[in-house]
């Protein structure tokens, strides 16, 4: 008998694994000049198919349990994403993202549009299971809507990974993520909004409920990064303080944390809110003459601690596939559908903004990946009946095929972009 | 309604909090000219009772859910705790340990078996509840061993924190702490085995058991050591592969992990097992000849995750003190003589190696704090119904003051030694 608690010794040996998965997919994918992120996601991938049928379901079950939204694991993932988009804030500069912005709001919009209206056609044609609680159109919408909005998370990565951060079609990419995902919790708003009026759901919500929500996200974009640079400039000595020698990574970790709980809390995805505290910090010194002493913010300084904990995201978001869930012939086309159309979707938004069309492609391959904001909209999709568990799956495979194909994709095109340029 | 989750919000709410307290804390240390350790705890203990008071029972309890041993804030500061204990472990040597080796042990032998003997001698002239499931004796014996176990985590942020890890005295306390750990697994086993042996309880122990328990602990400890020792020299390229950047701190970390969960499943703290993990790892390079290309390993590479990560542990430590658990007089007093008695027994343990009186006091103080060992001991304590919840309360808060007085002691004592040596 052991009385010695030992309830971290199974995250310890989780997470020694899933960083040395980490260690060698990153090493393997930088010998085929991949993004260290796609090797992460597909032995993710592997790692979850080898475990489901090597081991007996009851101890799947308890490795399945252990990487839910709630376990430790996941929580170390989630913090880990947090800190990617808030280094690839600190990374951008606001203005470069308004000299854009444009561009990046007709790369949001049409890319919300086209695979909202694509989704729909094809749940039009392809229709299948629809629940006895809403209409045919209502179920087509919500599908549809599930495929409109990105998650940037996977972008970000590989944006970082190939070194591409500061080109113009990043910018674009990211200041549409931006607005997609404000787009997003409004769309979610609306559509859940539609199933309610129709009076068969308890899931009701009022029409000023959703002007609600779309004042407070857009309103926390804005008035929450001018507040934010305000705040930031007037402690800006408090980031920088040489006397002590931790002050710098703890004042940045709290900026960055409350503003994604905040982001959070106001609807919007906490990775925009970690994106936009990482972009109102000014990592230079051009404020010279009110802040004397205050240094430029060393932006390596986060670096050991993302690459610990961002590998925990990916590997685990593989691991989320589960293949088994689209076997039927019926399916497989269904899911199959839903997916091209999703991919297109957003390539074509791409084609929306000026450039080159290698150019134009990197954008909306940037804005291919659905990541977690799309399983949002699954999950709430199912919860409020408007599909079943087939369609549910079916949304869920696009979501993390998009999410892996994106880095390759992303990777060849910039490759093209280089060409072009030389 | 919000259909986003914001499971995360309060979480990164509750780190922001702790790094801001964190961070007023170790700069009014530094002013005060203490370590920043003391500020964290001392902070915490404010915050506590601030909260024991301010809030509404319901949102306190809430608050303490969110902190114990299994909460995500409370894993993310095991992390910190094991990281900074294998920090200290890469700072060390295992020659170096050796060599002090003989005086190593005699503070751990003298230092816990000093506080048993007085613990038992206390525990039997202010007697009171003690279960009817127990004779005095047993529970005497048990409050003594309670009072035995070091627990090294402050002190090793504190010789960190004043930059004396280096020290002769500082090698003593590690390896003491090393060797206190084995003693205190086996001190748990046998009187846990004596309680069990009189039949009164359910948790009976058998001799072979404490053999076997014994065994395992010396075993990890020693061929763990080596076999540790002989994989890293193996794999050394691997640790510093130059061409991948994230190798080290991936590779760092797994080393650290893997063997603090052995050294939790072989029955010992999970921080010893970080501390060997450390110790280890040789970061200096001279193996030349077998390893081309090989580089010396990065000792600070892991500090930005330590000082974020371990800060959230001592902050919580300091939350846990209960003022109200020792208010009546009869118990004040048998809690203040345990205090007394269990700082005493380890000072006079200091005595036992050679030096000036300031160096015997100083590796003295460094064996004083009791932390999570103590914790375990006055938990199983309770469990197998050694003692009372009064007892426990007792306990737990001699646990707590002498970790909190530990850093002011080190730190004057390290003045007085530098005194000497000028």
């Amino acid at each position: 008998m052991n009385h010695f608690a030992n309830h971290l010794s199974l995250l310890l040996l989780e997470v020694a694994a899933i960083l040395a998965v980490a260690r060698v997919a990153g090493n393997l994918s930088r010998r085929l000049g991949q993004p260290e992120v796609l090797g992460e996601l597909v032995m993710g991938v592997l790692i979850g198919a080898v475990l489901s049928l090597a081991l007996p379901s009851s101890i799947y079950t308890l490795i399945q349990s252990s990487t839910d939204g709630e376990s430790h694991l996941a929580i170390l993932g989630e913090l880990g994403i947090l800190l990617l988009l808030f280094g690839v804030g600190l990374d951008s500069r606001p203005r470069d993202l308004l000299r854009v912005g444009l561009s990046s709001l007709s790369v949001a919009c049409v890319g919300m549009f086209l695979p909202l209206a694509l989704g729909f056609l094809v749940c039009s044609v392809l229709t299948h299971d629809v629940p006895e609680t809403v209409k045919p159109w209502q179920m087509h919408l919500f599908v549809g809507a599930a495929m409109a909005a990105t998650s940037v998370g996977v972008t970000a990565r590989v944006l970082a990974d190939i070194r591409r951060i500061h080109g113009r079609e990043s910018r674009i990419i990211l200041g549409a993520a931006v607005l997609d995902d404000i787009g997003a919790l409004v769309l979610l708003a609306v559509v859940t909004a539609l199933i309610g009026s129709d009076g068969s759901q308890t899931v009701a919500m009022s029409w000023q409920t959703v002007v609600l929500i779309t004042v407070r996200a857009i309103g926390f974009v804005v008035i929450g990064t001018m507040v934010g640079s305000w705040i930031f400039s007037k402690c800006r000595g408090w980031f920088v303080d040489t006397k002590y020698k931790n002050s710098q990574i703890l004042s940045l970790l709290i900026f960055c944390f409350v503003f994604s709980a905040l982001a959070e809390l106001a609807g919007l995805a906490a990775l925009v809110g970690a994106f936009l505290a990482g972009l109102v910090i000014d990592t230079e010194n051009n404020s010279s003459k009110e802040c004397i002493g205050s240094l430029p913010i060393d932006k390596q300084i986060l670096a050991p601690i993302t690459s610990v904990l961002a590998p925990i995201f990916f590997v685990l978001m593989g691991m989320q596939v589960d293949i088994s869930s689209v076997v039927s012939a019926e399916m497989l086309l269904y899911t199959l559908a839903i997916t091209l159309v999703a991919i297109l979707g957003k390539i074509v938004a791409g084609a929306f903004v000026s450039g080159s069309w290698n150019q134009k492609a990197f954008i909306g391959a940037g804005m291919v990946p659905r990541g977690e904001v799309g399983l949002i909209f699954a999950a709430v999709g199912q919860t409020v009946g408007a599909f079943g568990s087939q369609t549910y799956s079916s949304l869920v495979f696009m979501i993390i095929f998009t999410t892996i194909i994106a880095p390759s994709l992303l990777s060849r095109l910039a490759g093209n972009i280089q060409e072009d340029n030389d």
